[in-house]
């Protein structure tokens, strides 16, 4: 059945409405704020009342008029407590320490190696960097919130997470509560598809457009799909993995089984197998790690390499293509790019998927159709973690604590 | 911007719940609808005060209880006036009179010379099928509310109507305005793959999920695809144009212009193709008639020929693979195949692609995941228009007349 939203989402998500509207205003009255996300100035002022007593907003200036009580100009309070926002990939994990204005104060990181992923090792690995982003002054570790965990695989929020890399067995480890025990602080965890989706929405393109898909080239490869400002999760949370959508029917094999994924031909071994076909002896591929490989094609490309030039071709082609299909399917009018492969290579990607674009687009999507490099600051996986940790914090607040709900009395046996 | 949605906006979604709910309940009391659609027993009551006063809904029963007044049963009132749904193709014109509880009266069909598409030839072709589906009997043409017509081709409710088929040249047709002279009704245009996923969302697998892809198999192929309940139109209305995503990266030419989609390789032409690869010169490839070519293939496959079974093989291969793709991408739970290439291939395609499907799929998104042939009765092309007229016919119920409304003023020009 179509899902209902009770009151409960409703307030929830008037909440996050209230929170937006002054992450995109700023410092804003009450008047601003209900026309800004259009809820009616009672709720608004409702939300604001809430959010002034429990300290996550303050009231920042005070604007005076000719006649009449001055206007209160309200701000998020930034010293109201701290969210982290965790990026774990299969090579490293990176903590950002954020104020709950969603700025970052700093950073960890703790370098995994990638041939020892067991779940103890993994989670351990997590506590390190976030202990290494709170770091031991004042007493921060006491003022945290909440944090967001990003898992490189498939996360579902009931059955637990599965991560498919290579070097990882794990399926439906319970990471949430492994984490709370090493960290003692609510723990939420998503896949960083969702996470770079949500940070786009709330810090990149998300201010001008309600639609788009950030579309990540790093390892894997994938997109974050926002359709008329709703995050599209799918109904197992999977949604977004257009990395493993067909670029080749039966074409190269995919390190998720199927063969001729978009990731075959544009995650890092997908591009060093593209190079290996031009000039199988080119010195890039000698580089055993992957990040250096696209460092090292990014520095031959700059100095006029032929054999890298046409690698960039190549790329570009199947990067216009596999682009094109999200448009065609979608009608998504804003693309951007993230992951380090695009930030590396953009300069010899971008235009070349701008002149192709349109020979794989229907003419009616064409016209607004915009592709760029993403301008959300810092990391943008550890950034959305903690925009959905911020979240889950505001949705706590003003429920009943588990010690004053009815539910031990539910719990009970019927007597027999 | 994200668009918000006005009061005007809820006030109109609380009225198609309320009739969605009558549609999936039958007759009901307010207590009922308000259950079944979450809104507030007061919102209910002033919607089905306003639809009982514009004769909509009726009082289908009394129901007594002990004490107090009794339940009124509410249902539609399929009497209240007539909707029009219309189907236009490239080959002919079919419409369907419905009452406005959407139960088809009569039917109507006019079929279109392909090679003669003029702007005044299609109109003509659609006034004629509607006046043969409304008949000449006890004034019904007085009594139509609205009529929806399904064109072919990109529709932009701004810019007009652009198809792209072989044989037509239309840019930014203004069907609405000369639909509107012929008729002299309200006339609202949409494109088809929207409609098949509004009659599949209100009278099919809508039913038992909120997140479903219609995928049609005709001369054309595309999908249309609801998540979480929302139809998904894309920025230009052009979203679902499945078809006209890749299967084979520089594969076989499609109409569009494009290479290697999958309406190269799924729609009629792209199933002629691959007989053609096998067998050049089997009997089937002689049907002049994409539909007569349908038929013979499936009247072969059911006498055991076994150059068909090979083409079934690899069209159901090819199926497989493109659904995985919608799959993959939206983790959607639920396809419905519809169009006549799966009502004639079902039997041979169906189970095929069920047993090929978890190849091209990530593990997470195959529990639950279901491919049948669409339930919806009917041409659901037809049925989905007149639902999109119905819920326009309802969204200017109560609506202030352009005579009533201040918009003359405010057209003058201000004194200079
Ligand atoms: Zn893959
Ligand atoms: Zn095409």
């Amino acid at each position: 059945m179509v899902p209902r939203q009770t009151s409960r989402d409703l307030r929830n998500e008037s909440r996050f409405e209230v929170l937006r509207a002054l992450f995109e205003l700023g410092p804003s009255t009450r008047q601003e704020i209900a026309r800004h996300t259009r809820l009616s100035t009672a709720t608004v002022a409702t939300l604001v009342t809430e959010f002034l007593s429990e300290g996550v907003l303050r009231i920042a200036a005070l604007e005076r008029r000719t006649v009449g009580r001055p206007y209160e100009r309200l701000a998020i309070d930034p010293d109201r407590g701290r969210i982290v926002g965790v990026d774990v990939a299969e090579t490293y994990v990176a903590a950002t320490l954020f104020d709950i204005a969603l700025t970052p104060i700093s950073h960890g990181e703790v370098t995994l190696d990638e041939h020892e992923n067991s779940q103890a090792y993994v989670v351990d690995g997590i506590v390190r960097a976030v202990e290494a982003a709170v770091g031991t002054g004042a007493g921060e570790a006491d003022r945290i919130l909440g944090v967001g965990v990003s898992m490189p695989g498939q996360v579902s929020p009931g059955a637990g997470v599965s991560v498919f890399a290579p070097n990882w067995d794990w399926h439906e480890v319970k990471i949430e509560e492994l984490l709370a025990q090493g960290l003692r602080i609510p723990v939420y965890v998503d896949n960083p598809l969702k996470a770079v989706a949500l940070s786009e929405m709330w810090f990149g393109v998300g201010r001008v457009a309600d639609s788009m898909a950030v579309v990540n080239l790093g390892t894997g490869v994938g997109a974050g799909i926002a359709i008329d400002g709703a995050l599209i999760r799918g109904a197992n949370n999977n949604a977004g993995e257009w990395g493993h959508t067909l670029l080749q029917l039966d074409g190269r094999q995919c390190r998720c089984g199927r063969r001729g994924c978009v990731e075959a031909y544009l995650g890092v071994h997908g591009i060093e197998t593209s190079l290996a076909e031009i000039d199988k002896d080119h010195p890039a591929l000698r580089q055993p790690l992957q990040r250096d490989f696209i460092d090292a094609v990014a520095t031959g490309l700059a100095a006029g390499d032929p054999v890298l030039a046409e690698l960039a071709r190549r790329t570009a082609h199947y990067l216009a293509a596999a682009l094109g299909d999200l448009v065609t399917l979608l009608d998504i009018p804003y693309i951007t790019l993230t992951g380090w492969t695009s930030t590396a290579l953009a300069e010899w990607l971008v235009p070349a998927v701008r002149a192709e674009l349109p020979d794989h687009v229907l003419p009616g999507s064409l016209p607004d159709l915009t592709v760029e490099v993403s301008r959300v600051p810092g990391n943008p996986v550890a950034l959305g973690m903690a925009a959905f940790a911020l979240e889950h914090f505001l949705g706590r607040l003003g429920l009943p604590s588990p010690a004053s709900a009815p539910i031990a009395r539910r719990r009970t046996r019927p007597q027999s």
